[in-house]
Formats: C-alpha cells, sequence, structure tokens
C-alpha cells in the first residue's frame, strides 16, 4: 500500500498542515506561524477531526508564546491561558481541543526550577508528544478494530475518522490501515457526509491515496449498500462520549447505527480514551452545534435551495448506546453495558 | 394559503410551463407554441415528473396538428402519429408520457363522423381531459390522505412528488394541499434528497411558493428530526408498486421506512393506481436504474471527489411493503396485507 499522509506537522519552527478545504483537488499544504493563523484554519476546517485539532492546537499554543516576552513562569503561565481561552473559541465543541490546551497548560504550570526559556520548550515538546501518543493511540484502535474485523470483506464508514483527522492512521480507518499493512486489504464503502462531504472529498481521497478500493455512496444510499450485504460491519468515529457510552458524532451516524441495526450489522465506534467525558451522565447532555444554513442551501455560492428557506442543520447527532455493537479504543474493546466498561478503562 | 401553481397549463392557443430548470432561483413562465419546443422542454427537464411530462406531450400533439392542412382524417392520424413518435423520443424511459401520447391517438382513430376541425378540437379536448383527470386524481389522494393526516402537525417527506410533477397537488403533498385549502396548515420537513436536490430545488420551493411552513434537512438528518419528535408522519410518493405493496421511489426512500418504523411513525406512501404494476409479484423483480457517477461526484461542474472514483448511484430503491403503514391512492387508502388490499382495489 501507498504511504499515509500526516495532516498536522511540526517543521523548523512553524506548523505545516494539509489543507482539508482544498481536497480532493488539490493536494496543498499550508504554513502557520502564528496562534490567529492555527485558530483560522481550525475555524474554517483546514484542519479537521478531533485529534488532528487538538495536536494543532496545541502547537498553537506554542506559536502563542514562543515570543513572548514573559518575565517569569507565572506571566507565561497567564499567557498560556489566555492564548488557550482564545484557541478553544474556534470550535467550541471539541473536547479534544480543550483537553489538549489543558494538558500543555498543566505540563507548564506543573513543571519546577525551569527558566522560561525551558518552559517555552516544554511547550513544544509537550505539542509533539500529543502528536507522537496520537500516532500511537491510532496504532493501538487499529490493532484492537483489527481483532474485530480481521475476518471482514467489506465496511461502510460515515464523514472522516481517518488519517486526515488525527496524526496518523485515523480512528474508524485505523483498522483498515492496521490490516493493509498487513497485506489484508478491505473494501470501503463511504457516505459522501452531507452537507459537508467530508467522505467524498477526504475519507474517498485518503483511502484511494493509500491503495485501499473505496466506494462512494450518498448517505441515503447506505440503507441499500447494507440491504445487499456487501458490507458487514459499519464503523464510524466519535466526537465525544458520554459516561453511558451515548456516542455524538457527525451527523448521520445515529441514523446509520439504526440502519445496521435493522440489518444484523455490527456498529463498531472507534475512538481514543481522551473522547470519552465522563461529566456527562448521558447522550442528552452533550450540546449539538448548529451550522450555517448556507452549508445546506448552497453549493458552493451555487443556490441550490429557495432563498431565506428554513433550515435545520445540525453539526452532530448523539447515537444511543444500545445500538453500539462495542467502542474501540485505544486501551481495549469496550462492550456493553457501557457504564461498566468505560468505567472500568478508566478506574481499573 | 397563497395560491397552487400548475406546472403546465393551456393558454389562449398555447402551452405555458414553469421552467423547472431555473428553479428554485427564478420562477419563469415559458410559452410553448410547437411540438419541437414542448419536445426540447421534455428533454431538458423544464417540464419534469411522469404525470405533467405525459400532459405536455399530449398538448404536443395538439400543437403539431392544429395548423396542418389535413385533407382526411386518415391524413391526420398519419401526422399525429408522426408527431407523436418524435414526442415520445423526448424522454425514452417514461411510460406515462407513452401512456398519454397514445389515449390521445386512440381517441381521435376512434372517433366517428367528425371533420377534420372537428378531430383537431378532440385532441385539444384529450389533452386538457388528461390534465383534469390527473387534477382530480391527485385531490382524490389529498383527500384520502387528508383522514390520515388530519391531526399530524408536521410530516418529513423526500424528493419531488408535489405539484410540479403533476397536474396540480402533487401525490405525496396532495394531502397537505387539501388540509391547506381547509385552513390546517401543517408543517413540512423535506430531505433536500441528494444526489439531484429534488427536495431542496423543488419541494421546497413550491412550498413555500404556495405558503406552508417548510424546513429543509439534509438525508442524513431525518433520523435526528423523527427523534425529536418534530414530524408525525412520513410521506413519500412511488414510482412503481408491486403487486405485493413493496415501493419503488427515489432512492433514500427505504432508509426513511426504517427510520420511521425505529421512531414508531407511520410511514405513507401516496400515489395514483396507474403507478402498480401487478405484473411484478415483488419489489425484487423492479428495475432499479443506475445513473451517471458524475451526480454524486461533482456539484455543477465543480468535482468534490476524487477523480475517477469507484462510485454506487442507484435513482431508486425498493421499500419492502412491511414497513409502509399506509399506501393512499385516488381510489382510497389501502392497509396490509397489501396483496389482498391490492387486488381488490383493481378487481372488485
Amino acid at each position: 500500500m501507498a504511504a499515509i499522509l500526516a495532516p498536522v506537522a511540526w517543521r523548523d519552527g512553524h506548523l505545516e498542515i494539509i489543507d482539508q478545504t482544498r481536497l480532493p483537488g488539490e493536494l496543498v499544504f499550508i504554513r502557520l506561524e502564528t496562534k490567529e493563523e492555527v485558530w483560522q484554519a481550525i475555524k474554517e476546517l483546514k484542519v479537521r477531526g478531533a485529534p488532528a485539532i487538538g495536536i494543532a492546537a496545541a502547537f498553537g499554543l506554542y506559536l502563542a508564546v514562543k515570543d513572548f516576552p514573559a518575565q517569569d513562569k507565572e506571566e507565561l503561565c497567564t499567557q498560556l491561558k489566555k492564548a488557550a481561552e482564545y484557541l478553544a473559541s474556534s470550535r467550541p465543541t471539541a473536547v479534544n481541543l480543550f483537553w489538549a490546551l489543558k494538558r500543555v497548560q498543566e505540563k507548564v504550570s506543573g513543571a519546577e526550577g525551569l527558566t522560561v526559556r525551558e518552559l517555552k520548550e516544554l511547550v513544544l515538546q509537550e505539542a509533539l508528544s500529543i502528536q507522537q501518543e496520537d500516532e500511537s493511540m491510532c496504532r493501538e484502535i487499529g490493532r484492537y478494530g483489527a481483532e474485530l474485523l480481521k475476518e471482514v470483506d467489506a465496511i461502510l464508514t460515515h464523514c472522516n475518522a481517518g488519517t486526515l483527522a488525527t496524526a496518523r492512521y485515523g480512528t474508524a480507518l485505523a483498522p483498515v490501515y492496521y490490516l493493509a499493512e498487513r497485506g489484508k486489504i478491505m473494501h470501503v464503502f463511504v457516505d459522501e457526509t452531507r452537507p459537508l462531504l467530508q467522505g467524498a472529498r477526504l475519507t474517498a481521497w485518503e483511502l484511494k491515496q493509500a491503495g485501499i478500493p473505496v466506494t462512494l455512496i450518498t448517505d441515503s444510499m447506505a440503507a441499500v449498500v447494507m440491504s445487499k450485504g456487501w458490507v458487514q460491519a459499519v464503523v464510524v468515529g466519535a466526537d465525544r462520549i458520554a459516561a453511558n457510552g451515548d456516542v455524538a458524532n457527525k451527523i448521520g451516524t445515529y441514523s446509520l447505527a439504526i440502519l445496521a441495526r435493522e440489518h444484523d450489522l455490527p456498529f463498531y465506534v472507534a475512538a481514543p480514551s481522551s473522547t470519552f467525558d465522563l461529566s456527562l451522565a448521558t447522550g442528552e447532555e452533550i450540546p449539538i452545534e448548529e451550522r450555517d444554513p448556507q452549508e445546506v442551501t448552497h453549493f458552493g455560492l451555487r443556490p441550490v435551495a429557495p432563498e431565506g428557506i428554513s433550515v435545520f442543520n445540525p453539526a452532530f447527532d448523539v447515537t444511543p448506546h444500545r445500538y453500539i455493537t462495542a467502542i474501540i479504543t485505544e486501551k481495549g474493546i469496550l462492550r456493553p453495558p457501557y457504564r461498566e466498561s468505560i468505567r472500568q478503562m478508566f478506574f481499573k
């Protein structure tokens, strides 16, 4: 198989990202040198996917402080806090973003006896660690997921929970890449994922790029693909998972989970343990961002719906845990009852 | 409520149609004065929807012969036949188009003792009859559907089975218009209906035009709208119905039927009796057209998926009868078991 590209890379003092808004037409790398550029890139979905956003934001913190003339640790921490609040506002529902920002801040505030210069270096090191750990985590998700999928010829996935969303390998696609690296190539059906077409633009692109056979469908065709027996499992990522196993993920996921159940197909969620938010008892507590109606009413600048039409455009939906066959994490495979298996993963 | 516009109207010696390729951006009426203009309008989808195409073609026959200097009935019939063959070539898969052309020709060939002038008048009268009968049929579907939906505040629909596809009123939307004309306004949620967006472009437009409150969603959002309790029923049209009640309709319909069942919502199909094909025992015998991959991979001319990607793009899917709560026809409401209720409708 061909190489799997990394969407975020640190290169000689700046951040380099693949501009995902230019895919699948062009593979364009862009250079981010300030926290404002990082904020903008996250806001405009040039970098997207919870882990990749977290990694980009962590590097964004370093860009925010590297030239800041702090006199002491306290001043640096104040600046870090301001920058973290700013970066967090780029995508107010991304828990992984907050987690990464908090982790870097805590690393610095917990460090003793270092100079401001050394503390700044610590920010960069922590961002690099987050990135490396994410890659390892994804590989572990791939390894566990491969156990579930090793006999499977084809899966259906939604949106992009692939290498472009993470440091590398992805979450939902990690088992596909893991198995492909070991000579077992499966076929992936991917929903285009309206309104923003992450499936068509990104997942189809990255799988093709890596030499994995892929078939693109509209979201409305998933049920037919299932009924024909063309896929043996559905695998999706997650934006946030509540303590009871309810999963918030890209709009359309809930629908797929119901359709999978109806066709007796296993429905797997693949996500790192950082996606779990144990402060939320159930998925009902997960806030769902509503996005610009224009994403639905326009194709680019061209209107495809009557002017002024009312639109409902939630970015995510919540899949109740009862539809989920297993949750694949880097720490192992969680099975129902999720309240127990999730607690055990965190507190054993 | 505002007026329900007819997509095809006969006005003082010419045909006036709404140019549906200009919707939803502009409401443009165009004047068709020759059979060539009618052919072009059908070919270019300016008029679409099986019943509306049939009506336009019937008027096209009148335009073809009204000034033709036929000496006798035989000469007129030859001219009619030539015009019918020509008009039929505008949309070679439209069964309703052939049916309408044949009906007008048979009316003329079966008429005795009329002058050429009177026979020409008969062509026009038959075209007007086809139009009026379609309108009555739709109104009857509306009346029966209203019995099922009179307590309902909001429905979800898919694609365009509205006034734009018929003489007036539509099929799936007929109950909505029927109730609206009697002062009961319901709210309609409409799937955009990828890949060709008939929901966004046509259904959203015609409902808004008629003063019916409408909310546009992507196909992937239907499950969420259902889970929130925002709709109390799903109503769709049909392209073809088998003898056991299996329904072929726009891709995405099968998915909606499963989702409706999971949310305990009634799933209604509204269609005239001409949609039933009793030569087909089950939906498995209905051939499903696969369309150009470019409908999925491109928005207009702009690619939104990697070049050369494999695509599955069926135009229709088949919803097994077990998911269908009732089928609303102009002859009444059919309930399971459908093999019996359908037979009864045709042979009682």
